[in-house]
């Protein structure tokens, strides 16, 4: 079986279960729903969680509901983010809430929200009493914890001084949670003791940072076709990228100053003119971040004794996907 | 013990559960979801929670936890409902949304969500299995059920048409629903057979209607201060509650012309008015309503063989309350 047949396998399986749990008879709020989700996406999330299961030989029919629980409770989050941070445009198409209205939106991702628990809570059904706490307190906590990144970001954006360290933890949080998420999520469900969930869980959180720095560059060097969503609005938004932060550190005074002008301006040339000095000033620095991280990412993978081979080799794939894709 | 003892232990207990989950490093989303929670709230899903367990001869430690899911869940809920109809007074103080903006508000409410889920996982500890997916599944069932009615609740806004009965199926979803999850859940968290669940959830929802049935009927005839709202919201709004609807039915032409112009009106001359002849056309209708489902309420409370005599008598005050309250 080839990889492409591997994921491909797994996409199907994990969107039918998704689909076959967003049914009800309040029509607007569940296309509202499911809209984003039908919009495309990559599905890395299922993948990282499915095939972790695997490798530690765990069987599908949970996998593919724990997946599908990951992927709504994602899409839940974007949905509620465009509202946020004011975005218009996701997956190349207007975002829910320019759509259906704020207020359906939000409902919308509460809803997603609450299916998300059901869906892992009927692909936990059966196992024993201590595993089911285990994987509730993972997924549980892991929402929690990417309400309070998605906090940290907004609040970043009003300062002009966040830290590497700072942004680190902001992205720790606000998305390489949901990938440590994921993979342990994976190793759970599947059966993994606790050293092998543990491995997962660093493997998910290091490629989920390198994931978010690749994403940040993106937002910089990316074209909006390929992208799904205009280019700059990182700026724009005044977000303290990585790029952002060694920008500013680097910067001349002259430099700085033109920076700060385009951080969060409505001027789209000022936006333009900051975007440019940022790239010339950290674009190398944030790709070396990024391969740490996945090398980080690799050698916990490694250091797992598998039961698949395919399954290590898909997972060994999208960690190398997260840094070399350009959308 | 007097039955004012016996709620005051449960909620002194329920709230100490409650802060000790709503802690961490995000200081803005943490004083944003702590505030409604904060700034009152009768308690009364965890009161019927823990008297649930307690009929059932539950023990409290696990049923506090759960009670404390419920509570904290309940105030999500308010907190994303208020950004949706635009209200700006709940419990006597401006709304979440009015103090933090929109972008906290939708944060602090998704953060309550998952943090509910927390609570009820840490409650089912050591449950086995079956009991567990039993817990789970009913509460989020619950919260698909509330997002659902909160959906219809919408609609109905826009139409003129809205009959009795689907105004008891949205209330049904939108109110009851998380009373009938209250009651089921301390009888499950408790130890009870399907039986009694079944009982203590029959006995939640028709309390529940009733709850909804009383608060519409107090939106148009309590005053402000004691409502911690402002009054003729609803009509404002233009919510298609049971008075609106049974007085548009009893309407002449003339009358029906000036409760249609009301509703949704920002002229709050013509909400007055409006509200002044539903009020004469539908109060003692809706009154014999909720009564109606107070005794039903009753009769299922009272089918139970219940282990202890005063969780039963609170209950029954419970039910009670809900109808005589006066806000």
């Amino acid at each position: 079986m080839s990889i492409d047949q591997y994921f491909n396998e797994i996409v199907s399986n994990v969107d039918k279960e998704i689909f076959s749990y967003l049914k009800g008879d309040t029509k607007d709020l569940y296309e509202a729903s499911l809209y984003l989700l039908k919009a495309g996406g990559k599905r890395l999330r299922p993948l990282i969680l499915v095939a972790s299961s695997d490798l530690v030989g765990g069987e599908r029919t949970r996998a593919y509901k724990a997946a599908a629980a990951v992927e709504v409770l994602h899409n839940f989050t974007l949905i509620h983010d465009d509202i946020m941070d004011q975005d218009t445009l996701r997956r190349g198409k207007p975002t829910v809430h320019v759509v259906w209205g704020v207020p359906t939106a939000i409902l919308a991702g509460d809803l997603l929200h609450a299916k998300a628990f059901e869906i892992l809570n009927d692909a936990l059904r059966g196992l024993d009493g201590e595993r089911y706490f285990w994987a509730l307190s993972t997924f549980s906590r892991s929402v929690i914890v990417i309400s309070e990144g998605q906090a940290m970001d907004m609040e970043f954006e009003k300062r002009a001084d966040v830290t590497e360290a700072e942004y680190v933890e902001m992205i720790k949080r606000k998305t390489a949670q949901l990938f440590a998420c994921s993979s342990a999520l994976g190793g759970i469900v599947g059966g993994g003791d606790r050293g092998a969930v543990e491995k997962l869980y660093s493997f998910g959180m290091d490629l989920g940072i390198s994931f978010q720095i690749v994403d940040d560059i993106l937002g910089l060097t990316a074209d909006e076709r390929e992208l799904g969503k205009p280019v700059y609005s990182d700026v724009r938004e005044g977000k303290k990228t990585i790029l952002v932060i060694k920008a500013l550190e680097m910067a001349s005074d002259k430099e700085r100053k033109i920076i700060l002008e385009g951080l969060g301006s409505k001027d789209s040339e000022k936006v333009r003119a900051a975007a440019e000095i940022i790239k010339s000033l950290s674009l190398d620095y944030a790709y070396d971040m990024a391969e740490r991280y996945l090398d980080r990412a690799l050698k916990s993978l490694n250091s797992i004794e598998g039961k698949s081979e395919i399954a290590g080799m898909a997972l060994k794939y999208l960690a190398e996907f997260t840094v070399k894709r350009r959308k």
